[in-house]
């Protein structure tokens, strides 16, 4: 039973996602949030809730409890403040809580950001870190696989029990770069070949090096607003919060039922298309967590845009590209655009909110919106959280 | 405007506090969380959404991303995830997550974990990530104050203008030492005296060691549920959320108004008052946030206990103990009960639905209950984060 308030999402800002060495964290969460707040039309004295997503903070950069410093830089002293963190999921945490807050009345205008700095520190413990997303104690601690590793064990058996190949892979990686190269926000701006990612250096098998996302640096924010909100701000073509849908997985990967999916995701999409009332056949596009180019292939399955096991024959027929069944990860996907890890939930709700407002800058990379549904689709760890949001214009 | 669901407490736990180095996150954990699941008649199964509170995962402990963890050894594993972190009132931050999920419908029962293991690092790791509780760029790594040096300002600012004295700060240690000595889960046993306080060494003037809490481990879950909910679990006596409130102050020290008050707490404070629709007069007992014995005080005038200036007075009336104006902190406080700083916020609800409840297993420490409603008071930082709750019977 939903008793919610009708959301909608009133402006959308991204920074530059790549290696920002520039810009403390501060520094570079305000340059999303200054594009959001223009984008609304607001400033950060109306702000009264703002949930910051970041996965890193304490490990990674010098901020341990970073929501108050970002708060201060971009003028929300005073607004409630709590940090999210659900691994790589951590932007779609903080999203779902900047939602629920006004969702529920608390307030009628909230903030997400979503923030990683990642280039920073040495790669080694960025790597370590990353290890630990899963279960430390018996896995990362016992066996020591990297992150890599654990998708390579869902690509091979994804590949033993489906016939999925490594070229399959591959195609994922060449896709998204193609729409990378068409986003100057991206981290990637090149187009690669099949040939290149299946030459380059492998990293976990069956995985090679342009089968992984890169480490990047990356805010997002957006601005979410009750109905009554959005009509004093005059906002042309708000984007509706439809549905949002949350679940998890076990801590160790020993414990999972099968390594050919993730059934976190299945269960959060489950939820978030009842909550909306749709079916994956409604959507027009949609950002899915594509860490690795096989996550982007189980994401297909997963989430219903075909069916177990035919994620591979999706890829391969161009129906996840601008012209096909459905544009997934026409920004560039985490595999190009890039994956500052806390970042890349609301960077998903950026893209989006600019595919339904068909203003995507560059429009070769415009979706064709029919139905005006996109969905947002954020994993931590692997297949350990998992969030669905459904938009609507 | 609210348009939430009313939400019943139905369930709490909490671990001992204190020097728990034998057990680790998820054991720790699920000492509170299997008496919350006992005391509401849930299994693991049932919950489908969990908020992880904890402010040291990724400084202080093993598991940099303790949520899934935590829910796989408890049996939550399905539930959405996140961890909220807010300072030292993670907790707090857990607890409004975990209340919006059920407030608004998504989901019927979720549960709010607050957790915290500070022992094991040398106290060193534990200061400095307690100093970057602030702004380290500008201030922790600039001037080094360390965390009691922060609200030995306060201290100091508050005795100038109001004529504070180091008694009336070790007044609120005797207390919460008195009443600590009779919660069996309290990290301290022991009573003390004013001169005790007062012959202790010196941390950063005015404050000596017993005006600072200690460095503790331990955990507090809370169980939420919709009415419907509540009803099915034939919950005898539910407590329900009246109120919340949230605030935060400038990240900064150097940009406050003044030294002798938490801005964060006033407003956080106000705006619970205001949806519970109740004066600080209603209030029977309360838990407040006396990281240091200052904060006590301070805490006093910005709930509106009494007027500016005035919390000397009420602790040296003994308005503050059991029979006098109201009741607070008698589980011991921070101070005695122990500070594992994200479970702070959980620990708190838990001791005001006994109270609420009348089944505080010691009676010289029940607090006589004529209104039936209780607030609980979460500090992170210097007033940098504030999250305010009112509970009602």
């Amino acid at each position: 039973m939903f008793v919610l308030r009708e959301v909608a999402i009133v402006g959308v800002g991204c920074s530059k996602f790549g290696v920002r060495k520039a810009v403390n964290l501060a520094r570079l969460s305000f340059e999303a949030v200054k594009k959001a707040f223009e984008d609304s039309g607001i400033t950060g004295k109306d702000v009264e809730f703002l949930a910051v997503g970041s996965a890193g903070a304490g490990g990674l950069y010098e901020e341990a409890l970073p929501a108050v410093v970002i708060a201060e830089y971009c003028g929300m002293t005073g607004a409630g403040l709590t940090r999210c963190e659900a691994a790589c999921a951590s932007g779609s945490a903080a999203f779902f809580t900047a939602y629920m807050a006004v969702a529920n009345g608390l307030t009628d205008l909230a903030v997400a950001i979503g923030i990683e700095k990642m280039t920073e520190l040495d790669t080694s413990v960025v790597m370590e870190l990353l290890g630990r997303a899963g279960y430390y104690l018996w896995e990362f601690h016992g066996f020591g696989p990297t992150f890599p590793a654990y998708y390579a064990l869902y690509a091979s058996a994804h590949m033993e029990k489906f016939g999925t190949t490594e070229e399959d892979l591959a195609l994922v990686a060449v896709k998204n770069h193609k729409y990378g190269a068409l986003n100057p926000l991206a981290h990637f701006q090149n187009k690669i070949s099949v040939d290149d990612v299946l030459a380059s250096p492998v990293i976990a098998w069956p995985l090679k090096l342009y089968d992984c996302c890169p480490i990047s640096d990356g805010a997002a924010a957006v601005v979410l607003a009750s109905k009554e909100k959005m009509r004093e701000l005059k906002v042309d073509t708000p984007v509706w919060v439809g549905g949002v849908g949350f679940s998890s997985g076990t801590a160790n990967l020993s414990q999972r039922e099968d390594y050919v999916g993730l059934k976190a995701s299945v269960l959060a999409s489950k939820r978030a298309y009842r909550m909306a009332n749709i079916t994956p056949e409604n959507v027009d596009v949609a950002c899915v967590h594509d860490c690795f180019t096989i996550a982007e292939i189980m994401a297909y399955e997963d989430l219903g845009f075909c069916g177990k096991g035919e994620g591979a024959k999706l890829i391969r027929e161009g129906q996840t590209e601008i012209g096909g069944k459905i544009a997934v990860n026409v920004d560039g996907g985490l595999k190009a655009k890039g994956h500052p890890i806390g970042a890349t939930g609301c960077a998903m709700i950026y893209e989006l909110v600019k595919q339904l407002r068909e203003d995507v800058e560059k429009r070769e990379r415009q979706a064709p919106i029919k139905n005006y549904v996109a969905l947002a689709h954020n994993v931590g760890g692997v297949g350990h959280y998992c969030y669905v949001t459904i938009l609507k214009r």
